[in-house]
């Protein structure tokens, strides 16, 4: 079936309107109508190839929720009507030890992103979400249950969400724990509001005085301006973990010298150029660890969502129609956008 | 008192035969007459304050053994007589979160190190154990059940084997686990020999195909030379956990890129200029860390010896007399001995 989507034919190319194809739903398929997708930072580095190997056209768009409707004979799960969403993976190897332990991004024969990923369908990678439709294997189709008038909000959860859970779940953050979120953007505002709800003394920590006001309300606890080295020394050898959503390349060392023996520093963001080579000595005297996190398995991803409608959390967002989406681009470089662009799907069909 | 040792008057002097003062043994201390006093290659640094702050005159050493010659009125774990050791640590605030738990090393008000830390003692540093005698808090004392024909080679065990067992017990190196132990040296060397008696599959790593018989001789099941790509290519994303024992600034992505997920990469040296800057993808596409880890602590110290004595483990050496200290230091710098030098010091009576 044909549907409108909207994406780019080349790297220099900004994104137009277009037809593309979607499989009929097999029967573990659940079809989706999509009411709403998230904007997220990987959207731009990969329309504008900028991390290589992007096939055109390209659609992305890995936030999204909407509602089924149709399901294979195989399916369920779910039902004709449900609300449902999909994040950053639509399929996995589902036999490797990741896959069997529900950790489908560390797949070890590499997961199926939901766009520019390998797929038989035609064009024979994946294409996103910023389109009416989408036909997912129903192991990686997610539940929503927040109310109705939440769910362009909810979008963000599906990957600035789920990136920003896992680690805090991993490394056990709650209730005792000091834990710091650097960056308030897309993903730190999540990681705010999550290590918030989970129970942790939030610490945020920004480049820029005017987000205090800001990050406070997201739920942190205490906000510190990293420039500000009186400040950030105030905190050092206190932090049990310390959550780095910034991609820029900066001194971790500002960081890892803030966490307690044995916390550990997790960066969830890829530099386009590396950071300035971290002290070994920091990490010695004190065994900390700086560690990565990716999204999260499909089975985290759901609990994220259940956790995020039982206390009342979705994203901070701005609406778009899908042909704002290239100034929206310019915006998101300028970090101009409070805290996520969520394309309104609906604006397709105009 | 006054006693015989081995030390510098200068960071460009060589080390030369001195006298310096000991306290008389106070009521909770134990005075050691020293056998043998290894070699490590901090004593080099220190003594040349290439770390800077060496006060003068300095006497390194901190893998230190011998007999219990006199105990304080306090003391009563030893007795005249006992073999025991003294590693890194002679004190520490003993009210920190950390010296709670028994990891002195980490001790938030800084612990003493055995030679050029802070005392009240004359001269108002440390001097270490290139010399006849030394008087330590009982808390700092540890016990050695090794025959006493291996005494000599217990000795490395203090600083040497306790670095490099700290973190194989902490990230739970044991049967079924894949670990990796870069550098064949003086820590390398124990770091084989302690991962192989713990029962995991150990790959040794190192620059040169030389060392892979006697790698295989000290436990190594598996032997790389870290300069063969394809050999390096064959053991990607396998390696449970990997310690690496290589102070020299390297390639940090060629080890993170050979462990699984949630594999850890810890580091035991502080490179003097920083290693290229590792790659963030490597850890965030595997939620692999990079930690640190530094000696240990008492109470896992007596662990190791006695871990050591069960298991026959002692260090590999070469004897020296003092007066033969400086010639070492120059074939340590060369990589020229296997796998420590350890000083006779009967032969400062001469």
């Amino acid at each position: 079936m044909t549907v409108k989507a909207y994406g780019a034919h080349a790297a220099d190319q900004p994104l137009v309107g277009l037809d593309i194809e979607r499989r009929a739903p097999g029967p573990g398929d659940v079809q989706i109508d999509i009411a709403f997708c998230g904007v997220c930072h990987s959207d731009l580095h990969t329309v504008r190839s900028e991390w290589s190997g992007t096939r055109y056209p390209c659609v992305p768009g890995h936030e999204i929720v909407g509602r089924v409707s149709a399901v294979g004979g195989d399916v369920s799960g779910f039902k004709v009507g449900d609300t449902v969403g999909v994040g950053c993976l639509v399929d996995s190897c589902q036999h490797c030890a990741a896959c069997g332990e529900g950790l489908e991004q560390y797949c070890t024969n590499g997961f199926t992103g939901t766009y520019n990923g390998a797929t038989q369908d035609p064009p024979g990678y994946t294409l996103g979400g910023y389109s009416q439709r989408i036909v997912v294997d129903q192991r990686f189709v997610l539940r929503i249950r927040h109310p109705d008038a939440q769910l362009a909000a909810v979008a963000p959860l599906l990957c600035a969400g789920i990136t920003t859970y896992s680690p805090l779940r991993h490394w056990n953050v709650g209730p005792g724990k000091k834990v710091g979120i650097v960056g308030i953007g897309g993903l730190g505002h999540m990681g705010i509001k999550l290590a918030h709800a989970m129970g942790a003394h939030v610490v945020a920590f920004t480049t820029s005085e005017s987000k205090r006001a800001d990050a406070h309300k997201l739920g942190a606890d205490e906000v510190v301006v990293s420039r500000d080295a009186s400040a950030m020394a105030a905190h050092a050898g206190s932090f049990d973990f310390i959550l780095d959503t910034v991609a820029a390349p900066h001194v971790l060392d500002a960081f890892t010298s803030l966490l307690k023996r044995d916390g550990t520093l997790c960066l969830v963001g890829v530099p386009a150029d590396p950071h300035p080579s971290p002290s070994i000595g920091l990490l010695i005297f004190g065994r900390r660890s700086i560690a990565g996190s990716l999204i999260g398995g499909i089975a985290e991803t759901q609990e994220m969502l259940d956790f995020c409608a039982e206390h009342g959390i979705v994203s901070d967002i701005e609406m778009i129609p899908a042909d704002g989406i290239n100034e929206a681009y310019e915006r998101m470089l300028r970090s101009d956008v409070k805290y996520r662009f969520v394309i309104d799907i609906a604006s397709l069909a105009a």
